[in-house]
């Protein structure tokens, strides 16, 4: 049963949002207000080095950070703290809002830009715990995963004919009727073609039949679950029928020109559908936000991007993964999705994301990670200790929330609390990756209280000063025709599936919400 | 003898310096002023297509463009139009406002971001034009010319040395008593520790006598002429001084974080210097501007540096150098000055700084290239067409200036204006490179008219833009006790000449504008 005041709020939302100046002005307010809450970029530091520097300014291979390095003494043990995430009896709490179309837009989207040099573990030793530092970010909202990092990479993905009819279009083939990446493997070796791909991460896990049916995708962990598969698929398909519409618009366009207007109009959509569906699910507000690039035009916090050492924490939410996904209308449990593209294969597109929307996520919070995954909250404290990271009560303060005064503050359940207390001396000692997760959720929101901060304010710091959406730059001649006109009429993923799919649609639910969802 | 108008705006700026909050808001406004001239950046071209395109806003190796590319037709020969450059009898016009420093400090200056790949001619044909769109620049003043490009190169340029007494220094020698870069070369052969640097530009044209005394800089072109050796060396100094202050204050901090807050300082005193030094020579007007960084704070323009094409074009002032440069008290044709770095080294670093500043330039214009130098006028032109640079008259127009009406409206030399229109059908073809150098120079400014709106709104938006002045950055903190005082003290290069010469300055004139000029 929703309570009275996000009824209240609802109405007089709707009322704002039928009176369209009084509309765009509350939604600039909102979202200013959501980004003044932390200091502007440029950051000071990087992990570059612990005081200013020039590189530490100016070289993004290294992590931005929010707050400069913090000694910190007699911190307890992270495997004890493991604790705090091991689930109750081995019980796995669900989340009222989300469908896992929501972790699988979250992880797609991030793998984008969070590109901490964890992976690659082959060097050992000190080597090793500085590429928790580094990073291989274009630091934009630049759909690598579907385009590559590297323009040698894009190259290898294009289909690269002037031919008519095919003209910008990215490299297919075709299964069941329907279009798919590539596969990167060709008679069991990485197709020469695709060798300037970054590899896909976890490779060596899987069998052969596994590995014939890895895509060859812009990013490395593109073909991490059929979810990420699914969404870069999409995109994928989008690209091309775009392009396809944008060539017969424009006929005396060459190979490049139809590419990359198409590509521009990808990213957008990309953006919009960031704001616009995804952020609106994470927000508690009944008000939709819109992606308005005027938003951001004269706005003081309109600085390059750079991604910071705590965000690549903060968006750690495999405990939002439920323990079994549908596909192909049948639960499968979570281990056995593992870079398994034959899930979405046998299904088919628009057959994945209806699975994958009728599928229930699980919450983000303490006491609720599965048992083979606790050892990645483990890393994630030591990543945050080796990273020097200030206390989850500096950063409270620093978004200009109370700090907490209690254990009790931090969560509301009195066994984490009491957990809490067991482990830290006071509050202020509490790691951030901890704190982060151990918060309650917030009412009507998929997320706790600080990790919902920093993911809106860092969306529109970050999509709403892409480069295609500056002033100069977004207009309708960027784009072209079609272009333009399916930026205007994109909000939400459900529409641009229902532009790529083979058959109808029609009334299957997808979304970020589930259809069962009462605001609390 | 001065205008009333001028000296009445002399006075009335007198009195607006005498109440700082007033100052302090009339430099705000008159940065401001400047900088809205133009059309705020990401530009939505770059060379890279000529079309919008995400490797058009993204790849800095291309360079940005300020108005789209222009198919322009029928154009007379670059060849022909040389005689618009070439002297009247071969006699040289001087300036009455500068002092060869104005020259020298410009190059210097621009030589540190102004990299288009025009110089390494190896390869044949279509590549070597493709460089011309092209560039290795990092986008920042960030002092490269001393630094390097890159982290490798300014580790080779560093002592490296953790003792007392030496830590966060350069490396250098000591010849007369006097500090300067260690030489490049050794026994006959470029020194492996700075193989990582880039070669020096025009090394091949040198005799082994010269190529023996060429210092190991960071900067391909800053031994191209002993002027440029001359300021490196001076920053050279100032960075090892301010080092040795730094390590002093702070006995603890290590060789790494002394040199990188001498740099971060070194490179905030050079900004000083190019605002309140060379771009108040620069200016018409009596009114000193100053390199407040809480200018540019809160500014739209504030966006991410990138140089453009037309930036490249309307920094080629090799007309201002006169045909015989003071060294050592005595005259030197220029071509003798070539690399040659023993002019700079026998006479010492003060003794150049007094001749060169005892030198009057030449002025910047049309009929006042020296005859060795007018193939330079015709490659600039043709350059300028090669990226299709739109003409001259539509860069009035874009800059809020009026389209020019007529030639004489180019130029008030009756002789200038009538070459124009025997070259050009009418106003709106002449081009750019042509455009910008024919017009009259402006009133008690050494710069024609387009030539200073472009440097003067270039300068602001990129030297105020630094990272280093942003809002979060620019604190004493940054700079150390020493450094931060240096920055406050610090207006002109003659006052940290002061402090890095081995003999008192007394009242040796240094300085851009001539002691002898009189406003206009």
């Amino acid at each position: 049963m929703a309570s009275f005041s996000y009824r209240l709020q609802e109405f007089l939302f709707r009322i704002i949002e039928e009176i369209p100046p009084l509309a765009s002005f509350v939604n600039k307010w909102a979202i200013n207000r959501v980004v003044k809450r932390a200091r502007f970029r440029p950051h000071p530091l990087s992990t570059r080095h612990d005081y200013v520097s020039w590189a530490g300014l100016t070289d993004r291979r290294w992590s931005g950070r929010h707050l400069p390095p913090s000694e910190r003494v007699d911190m307890p043990d992270p495997e004890a703290l493991a604790d705090l995430f091991r689930r109750r009896d081995g019980h796995q709490r669900m989340c009222p809002k989300s469908t896992c179309l929501f972790p699988a837009f979250a992880q797609y989207l991030t793998d984008g830009f969070i590109r901490t040099e964890t992976e690659d573990l082959t060097a050992g030793g000190e080597t090793v715990k500085t590429r928790l530092k580094r990073n291989t970010s274009n630091h934009e909202i630049d759909l690598c995963p579907l385009y590559g990092r590297t323009e040698d990479q894009t190259d290898a993905l294009r289909l690269r004919s002037n031919r008519k009819g095919s003209r910008g279009r990215m490299r297919t083939q075709t299964i069941n009727g329907e279009d798919y990446a590539p596969f990167l493997y060709k008679d069991g070796k990485v197709d020469p073609d695709f060798a300037v791909l970054d590899h896909p991460l976890g490779e060596s896990k899987i069998d052969d039949e596994k590995r014939a049916r890895l895509f060859a995708f812009g990013g490395d962990r593109a073909n991490s679950v059929p979810q990420t598969a699914m969404m870069n698929t999409l995109f994928l398909r989008e690209h091309n029928r775009l392009a396809g519409e944008i060539e017969t618009e424009n006929p005396d366009w060459d190979d490049d020109r139809v590419f990359e207007t198409a590509r521009n109009t990808v990213i957008v959509l990309f953006i919009k559908i960031v704001v616009e569906d995804y952020i609106n699910h994470i927000s508690p507000m009944p008000f939709n936000l819109r992606a308005d690039p005027a938003a951001a035009w004269n706005a003081v916090w309109n600085k390059p991007n750079w991604i910071t050492t705590e965000f690549s924490l903060l968006y750690r939410w495999h405990a939002l993964i439920p323990d079994q996904i549908r596909w192909g209308g049948k639960m499968q449990p979570v281990g056995s999705t593992f870079m398994n593209n034959s899930l979405l294969i046998d299904g088919g597109l628009g057959g994945a994301f209806a699975d994958i929307s009728a599928t229930q996520a699980a919450e983000l919070g303490p006491r609720n990670t599965a048992e083979p995954l606790l050892h990645i909250e483990v890393s994630s404290i030591e990543q945050d200790r080796f990273c020097q990271l200030a206390g989850f009560s500096d950063y409270c303060d620093y978004l200009g929330q109370n700090r907490p005064f209690s254990f009790e503050s931090i969560s509301s359940d009195p066994e984490v609390a009491g957990m809490l207390r067991k482990f830290y001396r006071n509050t202020r000692d509490v790691d951030f990756h901890v704190g982060l997760f151990c918060e309650d959720r917030v009412k009507n929101s998929p997320l706790p209280n600080v990790i919902l901060i920093f993911v809106a304010l860092d969306a529109f710091s970050q999509a709403l000063t892409n480069p295609l959406l500056s002033k100069h730059v977004f207009k309708p001649s960027t784009f072209s025709g079609p272009g333009w006109k399916a930026i205007q009429n994109t909000s939400t993923i459900r529409e641009v599936l229902a532009r790529n799919v083979t058959t109808e649609l029609g009334d299957t639910f997808v979304g970020f919400t589930r259809r069962e969802w009462q605001p609390e």
